[in-house]
């Protein structure tokens, strides 16, 4: 968020912001879809967690990625390998996705595929551990990655996005061995934003931590599905 | 920067924050001060750098620190250790510096100490490695930090930092043997968004690399000084 924008501008941007969120929302729950919004500073490793979740799951559901970069789609290249449908969103300048952004993917999702058929949407956000927390897109819950390279300092110094993030993922944990990172006071900042979010270590190249992750996914989705259903 | 904005919103925006650069460099510029804006990912360490420069270099030349963060003033608390002033901004919800937050610091410079004492001063912005690089602030030359954990591929996907770049650290390189990162790779793609920008591959950790930055700070600070003289 640019603070050099009066505070009227700031509100109307994020108020229509939301109303796109909430319509987007409204789409996946009519197709029955489970929307995550993955979200963290460039290379905490949010791409090749898509790989191994595509790879590990979509046997299990059927899902689709809606992929946002600045600019290139190296990273949608990297997922079309695991077959599934990879849409992809170059936000030019923008630092973040929006909701009328992912609103243009919804649609690609609805007129070149068949979006009823979709259990899971999973949307990369551009790498920044400010703006993405702010701006909604109609996900119905935000995981935010944060690598042990970063410090343990991050959710005080950051604390939109660890406030709003239903999960957080401690990513290359692998290396932790290497630096003078403290984990323990990492965990404590953390909850010092956000008591209940929660946290799950992983290093992509272990493989340790992944299967928790997993587990979360299927829980969200289970629990998503539930709420949907009783809405009917 | 945030797509939402019309193009008559954002014009208008950059405009004011150049004129406020503009502004603040005048100053600099009449103090004698060479001003460097230093910029990067979170967790890429630029308040290490910045540790490890004040300690190297105080007593060659007088230096003062404006320290950007969106909360606390945890950075400020570790540069003020090293006796030299450390002027915090918080930035709140704002995901990077611009000029008028910065002329607050540079105020506050001129009003607190004899500004025309100082040689250099250091920006540390926001960690974000998008949109510092679009709003100038008033420096001379723009530093970017890269850390070898974030990958070969940002250069190409977050360019503009990249294109801005008038020095680029990479970060952290005693981490290298641990990851499959190929500093080659990252080498050309840095080349491909800007030919010109002095690379430096440093380690906080072993000190590898940290001479040579110093030395580029103070060439950098002879080349301005040079170039104020001929203006005089």
């Amino acid at each position: 968020m640019h603070q050099t924008f009066n505070a009227a501008i700031e509100l109307n941007l994020l108020h229509a912001n939301q109303e796109g969120a909430d319509h987007n929302r409204e789409h996946f729950d009519r197709w029955g879809i489970t929307c995550l919004n993955l979200m963290s500073s460039p290379g905490a490793g949010k791409t090749v967690l898509l790989e191994q979740t595509l790879a590990a799951l979509k046997d299990k559901f059927e899902m689709a990625v809606i992929e946002g970069d600045m600019t290139t789609e190296l990273d949608a290249d990297r997922l079309r390998k695991y077959d599934v449908p990879v849409i992809p969103i170059n936000t030019g300048r923008s630092c973040h996705l929006d909701s009328k952004m992912v609103a243009g993917g919804i649609h690609t999702l609805e007129h070149q595929y068949n979006p009823t058929d979709f259990d899971l949407v999973l949307v990369e956000n551009v790498g920044n551990l400010v703006c993405p927390a702010e701006f909604e897109v109609g996900e119905h819950a935000k995981v935010a990655l944060l690598s042990v390279t970063e410090g343990e300092d991050k959710p005080l110094k950051y604390p939109v996005m660890f406030q709003e993030a239903d999960c957080l993922l401690i990513t290359k944990t692998d290396l932790a061995p290497y630096l003078d990172i403290d984990l323990e006071r990492l965990t404590a900042n953390v909850r010092q934003m956000n008591k209940d979010v929660t946290i799950i270590h992983v290093s992509a190249k272990t493989g340790a931590g992944l299967s928790q992750w997993f587990d979360w996914v299927g829980d969200r989705l289970k629990q998503n599905q539930a709420s949907l259903a009783r809405q009917i």
